[in-house]
């Protein structure tokens, strides 16, 4: 039976990268993949999935009206040419709880491998309503390392104003304006934290 | 750096054999542990940690007024005797998302380790918002197996009523009653759904 | 499709404890388990699968001219009465690369799922051969933590003389005798070595 | 305290894309790091890490004589410029078992964090040395996952010759020259084995 798979890291950890790879290694055998991105994120071009690396590629999008289970579990998923073998979502924290519900069930009855990558935290260490609904219900589990600037292990975020202050409250989300965000160990996220 | 543990599972995988068995470990090297149970569940005597396997021992019991960095952050930690080498904490889906907070904070300012057994999810599938906060901020998680009885991992719980029917609605904690719980696979969690 | 299962750890980690858990689990779900541990493993009696909690169970043993693939893969296997869900075995280490190919067969081919449980490294920090076959071969591999007197993670295992010196040379295996074993972590274990 | 950690997969899973992401996020924090791939491999250019997605990096290379304890564990190690902050070997399983424990030396005592990633089995589903020490000794173990054509997880390797037929016996190793690698899962590889 397929899973649902989650694949958590902090920022800047290689998350697009491995997304892109792993439908490198589905195409290679000549299997088809769908990749999904979130709508809300357009900082490198509407439906984008861009890699720090440098590689980037198209992607459909999704937001919070987006239905998994009318969109895949059907029998239009075989018909015609070949059938998914894998799909592939990058930005999951962004999914609501009910899309997590969806995929896990697609993933579960309809035998539908789901990959989904994400933030597990906000910058203030709260989760993001699809992260912490993945992390529920993901029937794999996987971090993505990566390092604090202290050389710890990053596993939480920070904000930081336009002068570079780090912020403490605020909306979860504010993608793009002129806010910073960086990955940082659970120390360092404490520090001077009252 | 020390770090907060998470040991997530669904119902009777050898949750408390694990944590007892932690514990033993730690005090076989000489070293001192702090356990905890939740004073909510009581099925086998109050702040008892009870295996399936017929292993018990007693623990100190948290509500959810119990504050875990008033306790466990101060310098009477290390005074008098010996110091607190790691706190085991069972029942740790029914920690408050400040207490895991706290738990967070002193593994990774104070240096404590804390490692925390609990369930997942409920048996609707959503999360209950101790385990939820611990997914998110845990240092290190892993999931403890066991089997569904079709033979697959299970994954998810389900709520039976007396008369063995399974009940898909209700509050999420009901522990004693007379309902019971049985840890099921995601396929045969969906099954029959709507 | 099953999987071939390897748990490995150092010395006094739990493993028979573990075994023994999920023997319970199958149990408890009316399915049948086999268990073996190595014929040359008898310091609690022959077969006898013993934890430190206090735990134990009788079982079948192996030595190296045990033919797991003879044994389990026949129909014999489901006939008569209910067919094994599922084989455990301890003291793994001691199984040879031709018994751990046997294992991989027949989770990958016949479906049988195979835990093993054993120590990974010798107390000179060499393989034994059983572990690295499983560690090379096993379709999921998962560290069962302990800890060293340090207060570190113990990774490693040590052997002591009668008088409780440190030994660094002499036979791989010696069982029982009046040699002593004690787990280490990776730092502890090099401290003074040349 | 610094981990050896091993990165393990079958052909064809993104080992060296996994690498240079690691690289890359060391360096976007400021710090330095030193990658090494085998000498034997010059299939990209001798020192030459090339991932299939198309990015590439240079070098140092290792062979059967580098002694990774006297390059890397002196004073010189810090002197003069930035010290370095991690090390990173491409095709490890072409390590000898004396340099892996010289990694786990140099990790665990010098606190140097080395990553290593290579093949697990060669096409007879035989141990390479470099990675039947490495999954003995390292401290951390991850696999890097790819796909069969069937479908399932890849954790086996076969090689064919230039008509495209399957090889069962012959050297460990072959790099160029005109045979060809595979990743199967273990069903596959099994299948028409006697």
């Amino acid at each position: 039976m397929a899973k649902l798979f989650f694949r958590y890291s902090a920022m800047n950890a290689g998350k697009s990268t491995s997304l892109l790879q792993i439908a490198y290694n589905y195409e290679e055998q000549g299997q088809k993949v769908l990749l999904f991105t979130a709508r809300i994120d357009d900082r490198s071009g509407l439906g984008v999935i861009a890699s720090r690396l440098g590689l980037q590629r198209q992607a459909a999008t999704f937001d919070t009206d987006t239905d998994f289970w009318a969109l895949l579990s059907g029998p239009q998923r075989g018909s015609g040419a070949q059938p998914i073998a894998c799909v592939l979502i990058d930005e999951s924290q962004f999914l609501t709880p009910a899309q997590v519900r969806q995929l896990h069930r697609l993933a579960n009855t309809v035998g539908l491998p789901v990959i989904c990558f994400g933030l597990r935290s906000d910058f203030m260490g709260q989760p993001f309503p699809g992260s912490a609904h993945l992390l529920t219900l993901a029937d794999d589990i996987e971090e993505i390392k990566t390092i604090c600037a202290c050389g710890r292990k990053a596993t939480m975020n920070i904000r930081t104003s336009d002068s570079g202050e780090r912020v403490r409250e605020g909306e979860q989300v504010e993608i793009g304006g002129n806010k910073r965000y960086q990955q940082v160990c659970a120390r360092c996220f404490y520090s001077g934290a009252s």
